[in-house]
């Protein structure tokens, strides 16, 4: 039978996923997705992501390849889909790719955001998706911290590989910005270490609040300094994974 | 004992409770501000809101007042009751104010938006604050027909009275506007009608749509046809509730 392969751009609310890779126990996003691909193609599908999400961790944008013998249009398994997937789960796109295509191995980079509230008062409104920290923060000096953060490092101050031992990442962008109470730090990279993103937020807290300057922040970059603990996962968000798709055409 | 007046601005997340005001059965806002309220001071305080709000709808700006013989600053009494009150409540602000002052008859506006995500593909990150429109929607046409509502009118046409037969109302603000896939109805008036918005918003996605005119609109604000019904509590907010602080300040 002639399998094609497909991308799919995942978005879900990860608070009541255990991260997004299928483990012995709890439910997965990537549990979650197989069974409804198996009760919509009776196959049994096996999908990659991008990458894994940590328990807690919310996506807009995740991406995941998997091969099917499905023939039928593929809007028509994407509107499927989304009927059968719970709803803290959906499947914002489907689209045909070339079989050299791999979700995980052809990302070009990821683009994280995290996301605070910022003011005396909790929210509960934006519970779910940005950490609240009442004192003030200056984004501008946690901005500039931020920005030391670019081009390419070795950033094992900031985590661990998930396998092997190089730790080096290339940092594409990483910014600050507030907009009223809310803080957004934005980072994207062409890969991440396990945990990297909450452990650069715990350390660019410790900045926004005065007790470490950008030129220390830099020698925690430099491992010369030990960095802040990780924030909690509620305000992470994968936004995307981005790729050259114009090489990785469908033959069909 | 001397009894003091105090407005609280309250931020809730409807999801989880039976609307507003407290009922036979069932977890409210009003019951659970009223709890926190005994546990912090001791006293059995009735809070009166500025309005009731429906199962499911959301505040970001509820207004209430009550009475207390609390004499420890405002702001002790403000972080004791965000310490004690469940997640999804919380109080933004508290301040005195004097006897003549209702959260209810002082009241001079009230502020609603409600949010809809017009895309193809429902959100999960979203379901919870906005309502999902696949079929693509005109703002500007929504837009148009919303401003037909401002100014005094009598609105039988949208909703029933809580009491009494007056329907006149006097809308302030009525407008649409889209920002990428959210479209967002914000209306400004003295005092709404029961359900009035969420039956507003109905007939204007029948103007999105393209299935009714602004000038069809026009007709059923004059009672001569009838209007939609009422869209999903979800994608309702209180915004705000507007007061003339300035003629109530506190004596004390």
């Amino acid at each position: 039978m002639n399998k094609r392969r497909l991308l799919a751009i995942l978005e879900y609310d990860g608070t009541e996923f255990e991260g997004f890779q299928t483990q012995k126990r709890g439910r997965t996003v990537q549990g979650e997705l197989e069974r409804g691909l198996h009760q919509i193609t009776g196959e049994t599908i096996r999908v990659v992501g991008a990458g894994r999400t940590d328990t807690g961790v919310h996506a807009a944008g995740q991406a995941v390849h998997f091969d099917t013998a499905w023939d039928r249009p593929d809007e028509t398994l994407w509107r499927a889909l989304n009927a059968v997937l719970p709803s803290d789960l959906a499947v914002r796109s489907l689209q045909a790719v070339c079989r050299d295509f791999s979700a995980r191995y052809s990302a070009k980079s990821r683009a994280y955001q995290y996301t605070i509230l910022n003011r005396p008062v909790r929210s509960p409104l934006l519970c779910r998706y940005a950490l609240h920290v009442p004192e003030p923060l200056d984004e501008k000096m946690m901005d500039a911290a931020a920005h030391m953060l670019e081009g390419r490092h070795d950033f094992k101050a900031f985590g661990t590989p998930p396998r092997g031992t190089n730790t080096v990442r290339e940092m594409y962008r990483a910014g600050v910005q507030r907009d009223g109470a809310i803080v957004r730090i934005d980072l994207e990279a062409n890969a991440f270490l396990y945990r990297m993103v909450r452990r650069v937020v715990g350390t660019l807290l410790w900045v926004g609040k005065g007790e470490t300057s950008p030129a220390e922040f830099g020698l925690v970059l430099e491992n010369k300094r030990r960095g802040g603990a990780a924030v909690p996962p509620h305000g992470l968000c994968l936004v995307s994974v981005n790729y050259d798709l114009c090489n990785y055409r469908s033959e069909g």
